[in-house]
């Protein structure tokens, strides 16, 4: 298990924010989302931070690395529910020369629902393990997060 | 639209059945299956269905040959609950020369749920529409039933 | 089958248009959209288009009222992608006593990509079908589009 | 984080094990089955495990009691493909007076490729923490795994 991040409570602590509203289909028989449906919302604010910093998925994966998810760890506080506004804050954490950590806090109106940490490792077209490209690992010294 | 075959309510007009049971994770907050979730259903069924014909989908892929879903078409009778045992009854019709349809009755305990067709064209590896294999234009030849 | 309407093909004919941001969880291993993976789009733009005319689900939900999806119709023209922006466009039609049928036109750049019909009927508390709410039918009313 | 089981590599170690055949709805654009399918491969076991031990799901909403998932973790060591037969080996264990954990291993043709751990909490009908049922907590007193 390379998973050592813990995700804080705290919005402020986090780099990134993207909303995301719960779709009736993601919805349960218990009528919360199902736990399943965490880990697309969780992609979904990846690729949009790709994006923000100007290093979006297409161009990694033009460049032949893909960043493949080697863990990943979801805690459901409170349950998200139909038509709720998530919010899905993002941070980049604990990063070494081939993989990095992603923490997620999810909020509803400010308050705290789950939070999680994916695992990530970069991979070149044969699917071996490759050196992150420097623009990660930058992003990586630049956190000084306590975790 | 090429949609043209309607799926009969009697599961003896149907070559071929498949059982699957429903996951919980299929359900929604109406507490029955979501409607989306019935394609799956189908596409699964007709994977056991060329794997019993003995042409399974890897040696079409392998010849080059894939059948994309051109149309797709669903009638919810009934719903579908959580650990259901659904019986997807399925046969070939209206078999041209570039594309087919296959029609599908839904039961559980011998009741109709749901009836559905989808119309299937073969594309070959440039996704240009291509010839039927030869076992599938004779599929449809072999098959008499009204629609 | 009460499916009737044909979807046309140009934006301009729809009354209302959303737009959902492909995520690469839809994608399938044909590098392409999977085609069960419609039907939450068709839903996600439905609660938006009630939403956007006041009359949101949950208020629907509250006066004892679900509008059940009775037939799902899609015919798929040509691929939708990961990261793709879709347009979904949507418009109310063929309203009935107790049905009502929607179509959509989904566009990438202002380009066709697949069309689809849901026919839905409205259900109380016990599931019986139930009379459409006035808003809905005048909606019907108004709507004059050939079809 | 409760999470604290770590799940072995021999299938020898778990209780119960259960086969599940991949869809291909459930494999994304990189070729492989999503990360985000996985949980209800072991949800799906999970049920068939409740069912084996002649405690199925239904019994215990009838006596209102829910097994909320409260964490989630999955490790993904080499990737699953469209149409695998999975293995999916599951055991009880790290049981308290009011959650239990989950250790699961996946395998292909009696190959590793994942291992995962879920937390569970029971929870009566007003969504509050109840007292595990007898049955489990002596579920957890038999196992005697090293963890």
């Amino acid at each position: 298990m390379r998973l050592s991040f813990t995700p804080p409570l705290d919005p402020g602590a986090y780099a990134f924010s993207h909303r995301i509203r719960v779709r009736f289909a993601e919805t349960d028989a218990m009528g919360i989302v199902h736990h399943s449906r965490y880990l697309p919302y969780l992609e979904e604010t990846r690729v949009a931070y790709l994006r923000h910093l100007g290093h979006p998925y297409q161009e990694n994966q033009a460049a032949g690395i893909d960043f493949a998810v080697l863990e990943a760890y979801l805690q459901y506080r409170s349950p998200l529910r139909f038509d709720d506004e998530v919010d899905v804050h993002l941070v980049v954490a604990d990063v070494s020369r081939a993989t990095f950590q992603i923490g997620y806090l999810l909020t509803v109106g400010g308050e705290p629902r789950s939070t999680g940490v994916t695992v990530h490792g970069a991979i070149d077209r044969t699917g071996r393990a490759a050196r992150l490209p420097a623009w990660l690992r930058e992003l990586g010294a630049r956190s000084d997060l306590g975790g």
